[in-house]
């Protein structure tokens, strides 16, 4: 079997992206066997490296072809753009991080590499630099309009019917017919992986799950329709359970992952148990991409005091799930 | 200074109410100076006392004046009905716990004593008894319009704007005058209290709070308003901030009280850290009512093993709270 490959972009160049890559790449981590190209720019990251005394052994690969053996492989994604800010939000922090993804991305929709993992990058620096995606997960989207939010800690695993939109849209979106397509298409991406994911908790959308029709109709009327047509299908689905005791029941248990119906439902647990600590993971896709869940983290850039965890938990991901 | 008098309503006669109330009041528990009166019938806490072995000492009480010294009183609303049931809901269930829970209420309405702390009943019993309120909390909304439901563990603090509403309904409460009102009759509810909550962090209602009117408008045309015009009132709140990460904001800060938007955006979070170890308190009335955050267990019921701790700490808190 060949060994998976990873692709990493460094994130926007004045966060903490490009020291975390360097920790993850350095003892005493360590990481499974697989062929891991880190998307960037030289200048960058030699940059970050002299700031905190590690230089993990990259290797120049700019072919098509990677070799087959384990590896750790640089990409260079041309010269960085001018207006580079170190610890703050720019134009240029902003077109460069972009040039960094896209260029992974184009590989994996290409075929060459089977995952993407983003170190962070600035919404700021992005709209700075006039990008027309709010962030990775919005050009994903635009590319793959079937992308699924899913986000992974030791204890949780949720994925998320809808995620950037109003609530009263997102109310919209529970529908039986919309339901039964994303439980579909996750179990479908999910089949393909080592994830462990067995069954899916769908959480209900009113309080107790409607109580019986008494406080809401959604659950009788769209949800609990949807998870019976999944299960005839074979998709290994129950509820709809109470929003607020649904995540109880799916703790510490790694072959259940909870259906949020909307960004918080999901979120607000999400964050209680695993703040910047857990994985996002965009599935749906026929690459998937991991990505810790912080973000540029200025205030500490450069200052060697960044923690690797959270990448290294979003890498080691991509490898398991591809 | 007077002791403050503190109802304990006994619950359902067939979960865990009776053991839990004569596990507080049994060694080694230590409650504080007080005076306790628990409302009930005299046969349902012996037979519960004989099947664990504790037999704290309860004096009979029968008037309208309590002695003024701490104690612990019983108060026998009489005989009870025929129909009561171990360990599962019944008619009979249903009548007496309702016949306890109101006795206690009406004492606290002639202000005789300052706070009722209820043990859990059965939604079903009361169903099947042809009772008109869902629960405690409906009943006592029914005398009290404003009556607010707030959460209370070691580590969080939450109110609900609304609570046994579908979520579309709930969504239409989020309006300026809705909250300044409800930010009034919280903060004057908590001042007359020990509370030790100094300022309210108001949730938002959409993914990051609207991120400026991207996600949504309610946080620009209501919620921000609101929390501006009662801070000019004098009241000390602040938001909108982002719902899954207010929890954060909140945690282990206990002069934080988290105000959520609708029942399932406080108890996830909420329900996560305090899984049946919480407090549930009744604020915006003449009296206070905590409750412990869990039912009657009617499949542990009568066996002895019953944890008092969440009731405990009702107790401590009705005590704090009056």
């Amino acid at each position: 079997m060949t060994l998976p490959a990873i692709g990493i972009s460094l994130g926007d160049p004045g966060g903490v992206g490009p020291e975390i890559i360097l920790k993850a790449f350095s003892e005493p981590v360590s990481l499974p066997e697989a062929r891991y190209i880190i998307f960037g720019a030289r200048p960058i990251l030699e940059e970050a490296a002299q700031a905190i005394g590690l230089r993990p052994d990259f290797v120049a690969w700019e072919g098509r072809e990677l070799p087959s053996g384990p590896g750790l492989f640089f990409r260079d994604v041309g010269r960085p753009p001018a207006g580079l800010a170190m610890g703050k939000a720019s134009a240029g922090n902003g077109e460069a991080s972009f040039l960094f993804f896209r260029a992974a991305v184009e590989m994996a929709r290409a075929g060459l590499i089977q995952a993407v993992v983003t170190a962070p990058i600035s919404k700021t620096s992005w709209r700075l630099a006039g990008l027309g995606w709010r962030g990775h997960t919005e050009y994903l989207e635009s590319l793959f309009p079937g992308a699924i939010m899913t986000f992974w800690s030791g204890e949780l695993r949720v994925a998320l019917l809808s995620h950037h939109l109003p609530l009263r849209e997102a109310l919209e979106r529970v529908k039986k017919g919309t339901l039964l397509d994303f439980f579909r298409r996750l179990d479908h991406s999910l089949g393909r992986t080592k994830s462990g994911v067995r069954e899916f908790l769908v959480a209900g959308l009113n309080p107790h799950a409607g109580e019986g029709g008494i406080l809401g109709t959604e659950e009788d009327d769209e949800i609990g329709p949807a998870v019976e047509d999944a299960r005839k299908e074979g998709i290994s689905a129950s509820g709809p359970f109470p929003p607020d005791t649904v995540f109880l029941k799916a703790f510490g248990r790694p072959d259940k992952m909870i259906i949020a119906l909307y960004h918080d439902q999901g979120l607000i647990g999400f964050k209680l148990e695993a703040f910047e600590t857990g994985v996002n993971a965009t599935l749906g896709m026929p690459f998937i991409r991991t990505s810790p869940d912080h973000g540029t983290a200025y205030d500490i850039a450069g200052r060697g005091t960044a923690d690797p965890r959270s990448l290294v938990a979003a890498i080691r991901m991509a490898v398991e799930l591809s």
